[in-house]
């Protein structure tokens, strides 16, 4: 929405424990719920694809229908299978258990994740050996969506930058932009960052 | 695509093994894969967007951006939270498994899909009380995707129809569609069909 220059107000929720008022607006009871103009909308993808009809400039699925079919298939991606094999195996372990249950995370699945995470950064820095931006020469969804979820993977500081030079170009350009950066200020609570999270050089 | 009435060719792979040829085309390794003009697409959710831009005659993303957010809401929620929760349950420990390794299905693990089969069967219920399909008076890609993942279940025997009567009303609809029968005449190797699954009126 910052990238569309949309002015928006975000609410805090819990996803392990949705409050009464969200529950109200999606029974289905998950996140993220956009609401806009008494309209309202769940699921991400639904979601991106609404603000991108209502809000056309700046596109954010760009180009003609071929090159559009690429910035969704990166996005689908990194929503679904990066988010499955790696964020589930490594954020949900060492973040979300903390604060449902207090457990420690279990290392038999952290290293799972951990092993994912190369074969993932392989294909990232693959992809921006030879395009600027994840789709192509333009900034997308995509690069939206994969940096969404290795930012607060990057906040743990467990993103091997060191061994992918090409994705680490790509991911200082993303931290530079200003809708990124506001981001990077946010916190998690009782977590520190890593050194280098909201580092641009880093 | 026979909803669009594009002609296409189908071929077979297997999800667990793809073959070298499906492997050059999308070196991800997923499917679907789509080919189309030389275009390669994959990625579910790029391949129906990309027919709906390229085909926008007979839309299944219809209607105005409200309405199209809610087809891909609930495109979504099929795609996504009932394949988790239900599909890779019951079919991946029923039918992949014994394909893969020849393993006997985990009971503990078809239970929790069984269980969440029932939560889910009553959510289409309550949305075809009012809804003539899922997402309002016409047919769309949310229709498909439930249809797609249930059809599957229900070639197993394994839904709880008899609770859910108007979700069977609206099941009935779907089957009897030109491009829906087709489907039903395919068969899974060595598993036979449940006795009313191809049947119209069940």
């Amino acid at each position: 929405m910052s990238e569309k220059h949309i002015l928006f107000v975000l609410k805090e929720e819990e996803p392990w424990k949705l409050s009464p008022e969200a529950l109200k607006l999606n029974p289905a009871g998950e996140l993220p719920i956009f609401v806009f103009d008494g309209n309202v909308i769940s699921g991400n993808n639904g979601i991106c694809e609404f603000l991108e009809e209502v809000h056309p400039d700046e596109p954010l699925i760009n180009g003609d229908a071929r090159h559009r079919a690429e910035v969704r298939r990166l996005t689908e991606w990194f929503d679904n299978k990066f988010y499955r094999e790696v964020y589930r195996n490594i954020v949900i372990e060492k973040v979300f258990r903390r604060f449902v249950s207090g457990a420690a995370p279990d290392s038999k699945i952290l290293k799972v994740g951990f092993n994912n995470l190369n074969f993932h950064m392989e294909y990232l820095d693959w992809l921006c050996e030879t395009r600027k931006f994840l789709s192509g020469d333009e900034y997308s969804l995509a690069d939206i969506s994969a940096a969404a979820q290795l930012s607060i993977i990057d906040y743990l500081g467990d993103v091997p930058w060191e061994g992918y030079k090409n994705a680490k170009i790509w991911y200082s350009k993303i931290k530079s932009r200003p809708s990124f950066k506001e981001i990077l200020k946010d916190g998690i609570k009782g977590i520190l960052p890593s050194k280098h999270y909201s580092n641009l050089d880093f």
